[in-house]
């Protein structure tokens, strides 16, 4: 695990850096918007989402490159719907990686349009020829990325979720949802980009239906425990540890497994994910080794 | 005048036709966040941007069907800068279309919820193989799209007006920008996407950099017309009559080309933007007919 997390910081580096040409180079946003895109983007995150795609991408040959603005692309549409799910009429945040959330640092109408800004970027980027000279291959990612993060996708995720709150509701009291309705929610709220960045390295290297589907239950299990891994934080740990207020998900009657089934049973759960993102990778012998490595880690993470 | 708006009269009947099957189908949207897409998206709306793109694809030999797709992601994507900009936090408004927005209607986290979601249906069903069979085709109109839409232009575009509102100074007093200020202010939030409308016809059509240009001159100078007449309107007519709140704009300090150089000057900027958008079109002789009626369209239209 140490090892991993050597790799995986240094991964966060070479992303950081690669988010700095794309936001602050010559073409880059400017302005006030450009200033609170930078603020959301940069400085921060574990960069989880980018390393699954250039990780995969060893399995295909994919070169570094291509792999490094396919995970940009969707490190940045990752940050527009964290600034979106904090705004205050949604889950209203006042920290995220430890510092103000963006409507806190700047304010609401800023967020929104920053937040639309780097969705929109995020499809700039990938559909842009430096991403593959196959547009075939750009248009595919396009299509796949935009059903993970839309109305069947993470998009209806969050939307569920504030349902589950009972926001809608009459009394305002917050639904009981049951395990696999818990489960379908997440696969999409946070599911749905895990897969995505798991299959996209499949798709960068022009893979068969097999590997994509392969990575792509890879990537759904993976986001599974990570989603489950987070709730279990939430239950046990430290604001300062978490970079933003613990124990909210649970007061605010958000639909958490460890809420529905209790803490040992979504344990439980948690290692049957790990074990599937395995299984799924089964054929791909040490070249997975990253991977699989990602999957303990969201697993044991303590934030 | 009479002829041209029968014929997009008729183009809008198709269009609806084809957004609720886009978004009524098997696979569409379900549950609140479908309702609330349904609700801002269907039942209204001249859908001029569709009808530039369709008439466009007329000069290209581009099949309809194409040409249909196309047009109903950009008034998704349109659909959705309406949706953020009415928001409480931005524009305020309580009435679009003849109805109530969709803040209004739902809540504020749906409508951003919503907006997000109908921007990346925008860009999936643009990537998808029924738009074009050519992915390269597919990948340049996402390409264009999202710079259209994203931080060089209509996003920025948003940011610039609300600045320009005094939102963000000390003082809260509206800037007072330069005639060329408000040109290129309004070049970024309405002139994109006119200027992607008529350009997508020359990408479905693989036209050359040259048609390409033509049409997106056109596309430039109609949209400014669009906005001059918007503001000269906003001055002028009925809230009853606009479907809209009327004078909120001048009243909300924005940066309109009317409060600038008066509404005599504007009267005439906007004359020679109708006829920039003619002499753009002068090589394509009678085909470009439908287009050049657009563009009186956008110029004399009542609301």
């Amino acid at each position: 695990m140490k090892d991993f997390e050597t790799d995986l910081a240094a991964t966060a580096g070479r992303v950081e850096q690669a988010l700095v040409e794309l936001l602050g180079g010559p073409d880059a946003p400017c302005g006030r918007l450009g200033d609170a895109m930078r603020y959301t983007v940069l400085g921060g995150g574990k960069r989880l989402r980018p390393y699954i795609v250039m990780s995969g991408a060893g399995l295909f040959g994919v070169p570094e490159t291509r792999a490094m603005r396919t995970g940009c692309a969707l490190e940045l549409l990752h940050c527009y719907s964290l600034v979106h799910d904090d705004l205050p009429s949604m889950d209203d945040d006042d920290l995220r990686r430890g510092k103000p959330t963006l409507h806190r640092a700047f304010d609401e109408a800023t967020a929104i349009l920053a937040g639309d800004a780097l969705l929109t970027l995020a499809f700039e980027i990938m559909s842009a020829p430096g991403t593959h000279p196959d547009g075939n291959i750009r248009a595919a990612l396009v299509l796949e990325l935009s059903r993970a993060a839309g109305a069947a996708g993470m998009a209806e995720g969050q939307m569920r979720d504030l349902e589950a709150e009972g926001r809608f509701a009459g009394d305002g009291c917050p639904l009981v949802l049951s395990e696999d309705e818990v489960l379908a929610l997440q696969a999409r709220k946070t599911g749905a980009l895990f897969r995505f960045a798991a299959e996209a390295s499949a798709i960068l290297g022009g893979a068969d239906a097999e590997d994509r589907e392969r990575l792509s239950r890879y990537g759904a299990a993976l986001g599974r425990a990570f989603q489950i891994a987070d709730d279990l934080l939430d239950e046990e740990a430290e604001t300062e540890q978490l970079g933003k207020a613990a124990g909210k998900d649970r007061a605010a009657g958000k639909a958490t497994l460890p809420a529905v089934i209790g803490v040992e049973a979504a344990r439980e759960r948690l290692s049957e994910a790990v074990a599937e993102a395995h299984a799924a990778l089964r054929d791909y012998g040490d070249c997975a080794g990253p991977l699989l490595a990602a999957a303990e880690f969201a697993a044991v993470r303590r934030k």
